[in-house]
């Protein structure tokens, strides 16, 4: 019998690319702006406008969008042309629609682990763009419950246990954010597993916790099945 | 005993005021832009905006702050200035930390109807600012359950009675869009009350089911308790 009732993945990053995407966006934006500004100044504040941003705008694409824009306007003391405003716009909705690309390993992962284990999917970002990301993905059907949240503190997974009536010694999360995946559930005494992913937002950095029980460290979502067999021995 | 399981709010002009703060924020939209263009132009503009977003951007302050500001840079044809740009996204963050106020009679009614019923809210928007409003309104504590949803489709609601082990013929809504909030839920066997805000959205539109059982139409929410005290005898 499983030691886990259930596994839970964060989505962005651990499931399916993401970050990728801000990345490329964001070298857009600098390249639209670099007739005013210089690459590292304009990256700077930009990061400056999301953070002082997110407590409103929350996390995921159209407040990220609308941060932009106001970068745009200030870093160009309001010159920036309509056209680099609408691009700007255009560059929200083409992440939007962007194609799911799964990292390594996890279609196959999810589909094992779904036969032996009750899994979840508990997200930070936009509810549409979460939902429709998840459809796109084709992974909705091994997912029991699917849980969008606006911040993954300590607070909000004692929530969702209790309201999914999970022991959090019998809870496994999964996730490439030290911060928002790994460190609240060892809080509450559970289990995660950090996969990290190739490029960590400066926002989510943390340091790794390898000394508390209950943490795992993994390459690539692949290797979960063997973790979670060892373990559950 | 109570004939109803479950009493279902939705939030947005049914417990408090946000109608009048889109058209507000709509009227200085034009203000801003009327050396450009007429009132009436500028109104439909951004109404035609605003309803091909919404498969991308969802309903919100988020993907209504895109829409004007997509809004603006057509109706300037490129022209409109980085300060009224900035002046429109200022219009959104005003939005989201608007005041509640909650419409007459809602904080009795919930107050009185907790004491018999299981309340929930169902409603549509961008998680963190619904989830605020929330907080602000000081109504939270009388909800065992907080549903934001992307859409109230009959689908949407099914899953959630589904998920909540209510039978629809235990199950009442109250809202003011008879599109959202109520002709699913008769669709669904389940029973709702109408309460028709001063403003409705145009999208929102549709013609009152005065036939149909289970539904009621109510002046304001304030008549709630007697409504269900009459069904319920």
């Amino acid at each position: 019998m499983p030691h886990f009732d259930t596994i839970a993945f964060d989505a962005d990053d651990t499931l399916w690319h993401s970050e990728r995407y801000y990345a490329q966006t964001q070298t857009e934006f600098v390249k639209l702006l670099a007739h005013y500004r210089d690459e590292e100044y304009t990256r700077a504040h930009l990061y400056e406008v999301e953070s002082r941003n997110i407590q409103h705008f929350g996390y995921g694409v159209k407040g990220f969008a609308l941060s932009m824009i106001e970068s745009a306007v200030e870093l160009t003391d309001g010159l920036v042309s309509g056209n680099d405003i609408k691009a700007i716009i255009a560059l929200a909705r083409e992440m939007l629609d962007a194609d799911i690309e799964l990292l390594n390993g996890v279609g196959e992962t999810i589909a094992t682990l779904a036969q032996s284990h009750r899994l979840m999917v508990i997200t930070k970002g936009d509810l549409l763009d979460q939902e429709k990301k998840i459809q796109r993905s084709g992974l909705g059907k091994y997912f029991y419950s699917i849980e969008i949240v606006s911040e993954k503190t300590r607070e909000t997974y004692a929530r969702l246990l209790a309201e999914h009536a999970i022991e959090p010694p019998r809870f496994f999360m999964v996730g490439n954010s030290l911060r928002s995946d790994i460190l609240p559930i060892l809080g509450l005494g559970g289990s995660a597993a950090y996969v990290p992913y190739e490029i960590t937002w400066q926002h989510e950095t943390a340091e790794p916790p390898v000394s508390q029980p209950g943490f795992y460290q993994l390459g690539h979502v692949g290797q979960l099945p063997a973790l979670l067999e060892q373990l559950e021995r």
